[in-house]
């Protein structure tokens, strides 16, 4: 069953160390087939060393195990609440990788910065606020997935590719699982260099609007100009 | 004499340089036979890249050596008293990995700042007080011992594994050599990242108690569900 | 048509995945043949992993293609009004590499700190002004080689070798394709450690001036005395 | 001639970029033959990559070439210097390591944080004053010696293994040439972890004295007992 899926989602995930993007098992990547409604994610815990594409588990969008031997990832739950709400998203990525989680750390946003942020993110990468007490204890994982809705709105998500949740890490976003780990090395690179330009200037104001849009539209849009295409 | 231990303890010694925690010989790893009341050790200053199983050195609980034509690592002492006064640990190790030993040379704990240092420690990871000069020349490592454990005091190892030792370092455990080096992956990492984090952020507050509370009980205790079991 | 040159510009390019300069095709790499007026440049978006020296595309001093099947790089206008202003360039490279980015990004200029900064720079590594509204909605990579130039006006490019454009990153050039790449592994060294330098002395004066002239010339000019010429 | 020493100044040259301390030739290894006083050192601005064993440059106490088809380092006056002055030493190294400058950049001494530190450098890591005019433009690399000798003054040079040069970099020595190399390496991890110290805590002070001398005395002098000698 969605071999295809399967395949493009181990990959993805096998990009997450092969990227430095995560240590020991600290990340998953799903895909999702629009027409089933079903989504594909890496099992919970499984090491990358290990694990090959048939590992992968199959869950409808209620969160039912339809294939697989294994348990799914244990955020399975922010997952499909972000495929519900967003039918643009082919692919999602959670991660705690160094920078950005040191921004999610700080519940802070990420500015933009510079041309390198324009080019994917089309203004600041938002911090969620802190989940309540209630909302942790209660469906806890089904909760960030709302908290990062709730963040984001009604933004296009893929002008806005990733999204820091307060005190905990990123989640990246595209039309496809490689896409999405894609934008989640993006963000890890633009983290690092928005927090070694902030200690090199504290006073910093966010780079010039006009710019910014420039940027953006290079890349994205009828205007987009960058690449082969 | 204890063939699979000293198998365990020499695979878990090669994972330090493997995972980038120490420099030349900076970095020993022990595990212990509680049925014996033997401990397996490095052997001491010797360089990883010529070291096999077989160069192991065995020690009861006194320290002398019943086993091996090496001497044990110069922090055996460190090793035993720690053995001693928690029955839990399978498997101690001590590094001068980057981030850790700089958080133990500024004096100050890692305070909880993210889910990735609550899915390992239940809370802030100490720093010991700096040893007296009566304990750094009297038996200087059992004292070093000896202050882990006024540190660590009667909390439950498991939830606190690990601990920085003063101007010196961190020192890891866990039920076995591969679990205390995995420990210690997570402190340097969780170092390196509440390192950048109070850089972006001074002034932050550690993360809310019911958010360290949830993802710690994730991953141990009676209600974990991260991961297959 | 200019094999050779398409051969140094290949390897010039992919000289900065193996350099760590760039992440996925974040930079490209141009050289100029001055006798025909052809200048040969990396495809736009094309990746390191998969391109060759046949896909460099050779276009006149007009932007115009004559030779290729990929559109040539978006940043084509910035290296041709660099090589028309400069006639002594014979190589020019762009990237977004991660310490020169964040010092671009912070609108600031590199100060010369130590002997390895004046054995390349011949002073502070200037930042250009941010680019003006008109000028990023206009023709914005040629306004971007204006800017560029008006910033480093006539001083000799081979004793300022690299320069950062505002909220951008870093352009590096030389007499070859190699010498360009050289100079920006150079930078960006230099750019990590004068952000370091900053973190341990907020206060710090710029390097002597006899110093930093003494160093230059040692590896330039008519008195040079370093290496085997 | 002295076909032994060229071998190990040969490797201790191309133990430098494997430990990530060189970019480039940026760096230079020597050792001394006290028999003969006959200095083996790098040719100057040669690559490693295509450097060979037989590359190595013979020269006399006066700096004249005695064998070898290169020039040698630019360097050479500093080494023969320190030679003449510490008859204990048998290896000099120099390099623009990353940390290591960076302090050398802020003109200011590593100061003893831990017992990494300790266990190499029987105190803070002095750095120079910065050379006057009249050094710089006259006999520049000799008066670089003999100012590291005016700042060491009468100490021990093996207890005290490297020095920073004002706005430059670190100059380290040992016994032999690999244990130059050696300690520029721990030189450069000592660097680091005192400036990610540094911004941990901008007010600490110096590590306990006891504490400094038992680490340096488990590892050196008559009552050493780390390693298995």
């Amino acid at each position: 069953m969605l071999e295809q899926l399967k395949r493009q989602v181990f990959d993805a995930n096998m990009a997450l160390p092969a990227r430095g993007l995560v240590t020991f098992t600290w990340g998953n990547v799903s895909g999702i087939d629009r027409t089933s409604g079903l989504m594909v994610i890496k099992p919970s815990g499984v090491e990358y060393e290990v694990m090959s594409a048939d590992d992968m588990v199959v869950v409808n969008m209620l969160g039912d195990v339809v294939e697989g031997y294994f348990k799914p990832s244990s955020d399975t739950a922010t997952h499909l609440a972000l495929y519900a709400r967003y039918p643009e998203l082919g692919g999602i990525v959670h991660t705690h990788s160094t920078y950005a989680t040191s921004w999610a750390q700080a519940n802070a946003p990420i500015p933009a910065l510079g041309t390198t942020h324009a080019d994917y993110f089309a203004g600041a990468i938002p911090c969620t606020r802190p989940l309540s007490r209630a909302e942790v204890t209660g469906e806890y994982e089904l909760e960030t997935g709302h908290v990062i809705a709730e963040t984001l709105g009604d933004a296009d998500p893929l002008h806005m590719p990733g999204i820091l949740v307060s005190q905990h890490g990123p989640f990246c976003w595209g039309t496809t699982p490689e896409m999405a780990v894609h934008n989640a090395v993006v963000l890890e690179e633009v983290a690092k260099m928005a927090w070694i330009t902030g200690t090199l200037n504290r006073q910093l104001p966010p780079m010039d609007d006009y710019l910014l849009n420039k940027h953006f539209s290079r890349k994205h849009g009828p205007d987009a100009y960058y690449g082969q295409n």
